[in-house]
């Protein structure tokens, strides 16, 4: 979109030739959406009526109209995008947390069975003493 | 908005009533947006040059690039949002198995803990009878 191009459009039936950046195609499509435009105005009888400075500013106006709409929304999903945003880094901070704290257990359980075997072995020690000296009726 | 409201406005110098169902607010912005436009293009000389008929296509068609601009903008936030969306539920997801695997191992921590205080009570009970039977040298 560099180089200056001459495109041919056709707007409410009249042939334009626009000189601009845009790709063909794109302005096809913005010349399509204004003609929508023009056929859905020329269905109500009021615009029928009125001079042709007045259905530009409708025009005008309506198309303006649908700009503001569309920018509503991209400031609605702006705004849910940074809560989203929020909500993801809580949720990774709160999974980190309960990594460690996995972590920390596993380490405890593990010091724990090496000390419940060590103290097996105690028993069984203590035991054969005991049994060794006859001590067991 | 329910009530239609007969609204006056300047656009580019020029007075006109607009009846809608718009409040005087908004339409007043939207008036004061095309004003800009035609403030922009009237800095420009090939503009100048131009008929009033050719002028107002390209004013639509200005327009009209906002709106597909914004409408770009859209799409790519509701992509973001739906990626977004997506990797809350993935995380949630992951903190709930997380979650559960703590309580495992706090489960199973508690059960050797209780192994472990009886072994230890083994231990006292067996030294306790080895030194009463005067075993101990």
């Amino acid at each position: 979109m560099n180089t200056m191009n001459d495109i041919e459009v056709i707007i409410n039936n009249k042939r334009y030739t626009i000189c601009g950046y845009e790709s063909a195609e794109y302005l096809q499509k913005v010349a399509s959406y204004i003609n929508n435009k023009h056929t859905e105005f020329k269905l109500k009888d009021f615009y029928n009526k009125l001079d042709q400075d007045m259905r530009n500013i409708l025009l005008e106006i309506n198309i303006a109209d649908d700009y503001y709409k569309a920018k509503r929304q991209v400031k609605e999903l702006e705004d849910d995008h940074e809560a989203k945003s929020k909500e993801i880094f809580d949720l990774k901070h709160e999974l980190i947390s309960t990594q460690t704290r996995i972590e920390s257990l596993q380490k405890e359980l593990q010091a724990l069975k090496f000390d419940h075997v060590e103290a097996q072995k105690k028993i069984v020690k203590l035991e054969t003493e005991i049994d060794e000296r006859g001590l067991r009726k």
